[in-house]
């Protein structure tokens, strides 16, 4: 047996356990994990130089595939170039495997290159840290390294998914020799079967008796994946008991006659008796992290009576609103089927009877969504505006093809998104790395994510997030079905619209940062169809064609004007404290 | 007093504390700190939206001035981009003050945005890491916070330098109200005194027996700044005694007709008997890691029968020939000039009488170091061949003007560079990143380091490390006395020069990575002047300008040939191979 076959099976290992697809960056240390991933016939093999952006790549290609995506560094600071993405695995849930190569411990602090203290890196950002040992003779050194790679690649995918640590201490020569044979052994697998988790009978009582009392009750949808299903279970909720949905782009709530999803604009500064007529008595929360600042501020300011929050399993007390009182563990989309199920049988046995408080409730609701409309609309109706960020937004966003997907960046695209909103017919499936929303990997997570679905990909970003994470665009191919909307203003135009900022000296030299760069080049370099764009006549056209199959990624550039784009910005303000000033 | 004046404070205990320089990350959370260093009068602020370039940034600021740096970022994933820079200056012992926003502990796994856990994040690649108290209303919290920042100051800059962290947990409002004073009060500064570490008498005579005792001294010296002082010892003690000093372009130890540069050549494949007729009995080992694997694989075959390191403080035993007998914990310029006084004084009594024994030692290790000179000189010396990496590497370092600095990035530029070696009347102070010797913010460090001096700093850097690290062009304005000087062979060259991989049918694909890339619309990008060169004879020609001051920084492009270059390395290894087996 090779003195490596321990660490050639891995490979085998991730096939057997599901893993299709592996992020390599190349190193030497890395080497023998890196031939046991390339010459495996069932893996696909990525390879990013940017260990940044790589490990990004993956969490993309992790997000749109649901499964597990390994990444593959060699020793030293590469290791750390993942940390970025791990974080954002670990607060967005996303199944990553860590496979980072290492010197023998022994050499640690005995000044050789690229050597570091790589156990337990990641501190809590993984789910998990193993590290193998450098020496195989033993067979229990064998039986530790298959069991481990099967807990790690089962703890990945176990709700909540989340990224785990392998650490690969590897010994030389590193490379086979060329009369080396180079085979795959038998490896086994542990299969590790998935619960549902089931409430009790009791407990569940007690929940639909503090259903059925509540009059005002309201479902409020963190950052969901697109779910269809989800979707229409949250409708009939609505549609038959009255209670009121709310949502965010980000959790894939589109606009439709039923779901509530201009809260950043109508709970904007908020009078007390209008935030009264719309506090609930019984919150019930699903999903991850919400986007939007005002929802979150009335939730506090004017608490529910009771709050459900509804995970799949309980590690932390997320009692984001400070008044959570139950914590279900429970599939949300599990949970609400069941729940719609008896809600509706009681209401088939007590008769149809109509709840008018919890009507009324839904209609305040309703009232003031519609009334948002109408002021964003009319925010944007003016007929010889300049481009600017949100107006194109806007129109992109009504354009985008059905069934496709939408990429949002941070900062700025994310909520000039949820401001527009998208149209439940479109169909569209959303994402964004709303784990810790940084801005430092949305470009490199829509590559992932165009890699590995045929559909189209769209990204919406801001030139600070795009110029940031470029190296995305520099050693794979570009897949062709990626289509990169930027929103140029040149700045970090986030400062001029958040309120404190704005008011400093400092706004432009230490805040927002104009750097005069455009795209290109970068486009040039990667080889994208370049396509610029400075007037909402000409965006028009340009969309009509942008969003056609092509060979070639392509990237749309729009020169907005931040003087512009905070002129809108404030006269949409203007409107907001006029209307709650009613 | 404003809420937020303790933290205000910060910046004038910064200056008080002998920091001048700080590198700023765009962020909310972090305005207080931006804001207060940014209104200071006596400390430069420089913005940089990449973290992890503005982090490099910093550590190549730090090793130009030899202050303590601080960098100041935001909250979430911004913290883990400064990683990469933290593990280089942790191994390279830079003195770097990590001041990172964060959220108040009480909103971690609270589903908010830019929150992760970030107290201790760095693990032991700081030197310490603090975390301050989000609430200031008790004097204990502030006396706490101000003695914290002086006692992480003074820690970042004790030996062995280093990084340290400070978390800063941060309470809205962060920016002040138009109407608020905004002055930096008081501040108490805590002087820490240094001290010599200095042997008991006892020690030292037993140490001066031993040294006497040798008659195979050697002197090797690791990665060291430029220091014309140790230059001067060394030179003194070899031509006096007949010691053997070993050393390479990362120590700053030039070629003159005394020092031995030339190992990297002559100890490849060395066979036995030359081997043993080198191999000492006294080993001197000062500076960090050594870059030549051929001198370190010498010294642990042929081990010294006594190997002194002498490091200024006895943290880890580094023991990295696996012969290490005694740990010196003293200033290596202070004990090599008192070991030479107190030896030259011991001649002086007993009469200059030559050590026949030592000095024909020393001839074979100058015999050695001649003959590779010669066989380096037959390898470039054919008139007619292309430009290859080594070629231009030889040119541009015999062309660099004196006493300018070169600053050397990983993989192969610093190796060619060393095989190439500098002559002492250059007076070139030589920069590396070997704490950890990444590929990931070469550039970056350059710039830094360019940031802080007026004489010319040149960059030799491959392609890829250059593209990995160019956000270090894209937010600051590029000093105009940086001259890069990139050898663009399209791949991750390495790979094919080392053995292994040049081997193996995925090279190409999985490690040399090729892209295609050059760099002329990044210079353009970034208002470079950009050179691009194809040939020696142009070479020439444009290096005799290049080097001149201008008003903006310069960017040579040399495109070479892979294969050109791997032709090259292949005949000379052949030469090195005749050469041991002669």
């Amino acid at each position: 047996m090779p003195v490596l076959q321990p660490i050639v099976n891995i490979a085998e290992l991730l096939y057997q356990k599901g893993i299709t697809d592996v992020v390599v960056s190349p190193g030497s240390r890395s080497a023998p994990l890196t031939l046991a991933v390339a010459r495996h016939r069932h893996l696909r093999v990525r390879v990013m130089a940017d260990e940044r952006s790589a490990c990004f790549v993956a969490l993309g290609m992790a997000l749109q595939s649901r499964r597990t995506v390994a990444v593959i560094c060699t020793s030293g600071s590469a290791v750390y170039n993942l940390a970025p993405a791990v974080a954002e695995a670990s607060f967005g849930q996303v199944p990553l495997l860590l496979l980072t190569a290492d010197r023998p411990h022994e050499w640690l602090h005995q000044q050789d290159g690229q050597t570091i203290n790589q156990v337990g890196i990641f501190g809590t950002h993984v789910k998990r840290s193993y590290d193998l040992p450098a020496d195989y003779t033993h067979a229990d050194a064998r039986w530790f390294i298959e069991r481990t790679l099967n807990e790690a690649i089962t703890l990945s995918q176990l709700t909540p998914a989340g990224p785990v640590h392998v650490n690969v201490p590897l010994r030389e020569p590193f490379y086979p020799t060329t009369d080396e044979t180079f085979a795959y052994g038998p490896v086994r697998t542990i299969e590790a079967l998935s619960a549902q988790p089931t409430l009790p009978t009791d407990s569940w009582h007690r929940l639909l008796t503090e259903w059925e009392q509540s009059e005002r009750t309201l479902i409020a949808v963190g950052q969901l994946p697109y779910n269809t299903a989800l979707l229409t279970v949250l409708r009939k909720l609505s549609e038959e008991t009255g209670v009121v949905v709310v949502g965010e782009v980000v959790g894939n709530i589109p606009r439709n006659n039923v779901f509530i999803t201009r809260t950043d604009t109508f709970l904007a500064g908020i009078g007390e008796t209008n935030a009264r007529a719309l506090q609930p008595d019984l919150l019930l929360t699903i999903g991850n992290s919400f986007l939007t600042r005002n929802l979150k501020t009335f939730l506090r300011q004017y608490p529910a009576h009771r709050h459900w929050h509804i995970q799949p399993t309980i590690d932390h007390i997320n009692d984001s609103f400070q008044s959570l009182t139950t914590l279900i563990p429970a599939d949300p989309l599990a949970f609400l089927e069941k729940l719609f199920a008896d809600v509706d049988y009681q209401r088939f046995l007590q008769g149809d009877d109509e709840d008018d408080d919890q009507q009324g409730f839904l209609n305040r609701w309703h009232h003031m969504d519609r009334e948002a409309t109408r002021l964003v609309e009319k925010t944007l109706a003016e007929p010889t505006q300049p481009l600017t960020d949100w107006l194109a937004v806007q129109r992109i966003l009504d354009q985008l093809p059905d069934a496709s997907i939408l990429h949002l960046a941070n900062s700025m695209p994310v909520r000039y998104a949820n401001l527009c909103g998208l149209d439940e017919r479109q169909q569209i499936s959303v994402s964004s790395n709303r784990g810790v929303s940084g801005i430092d990997g949305c470009l490199s997570t829509a590559v992932g994510a165009a890699l590995m679905t045929d559909k189209l990909v769209t990204l919406l970003i801001g030139d600070v997030a795009f110029f940031y994470d470029r190296n995305a665009l520099w050693s794979a191919p570009v897949p062709p079905n990626l289509r990169i909307i930027l929103l140029n203003n040149d700045s970090g135009h986030i400062f001029r619209i958040i309120d404190g900022p704005s008011r400093q000296p400092e706004l432009e030299t230490y805040f927002e940062t104009p750097h005069g760069y455009t795209a290109r080049n970068t486009a040039q370099d990667a080889g994208l169809t370049y396509i610029p764009c400075n007037s909402p006549g000409a965006l028009g056209e340009i969309l009509s064609d942008f969003f056609q199959p092509a060979p070639t990624a392509k990237l749309l550039e729009l020169k907005t004007d931040k003087q512009a784009n905070q002129d809108l910005f404030l006269s949409y303000k203007a409107s907001v404290k006029a209307f709650q000033s009613r």
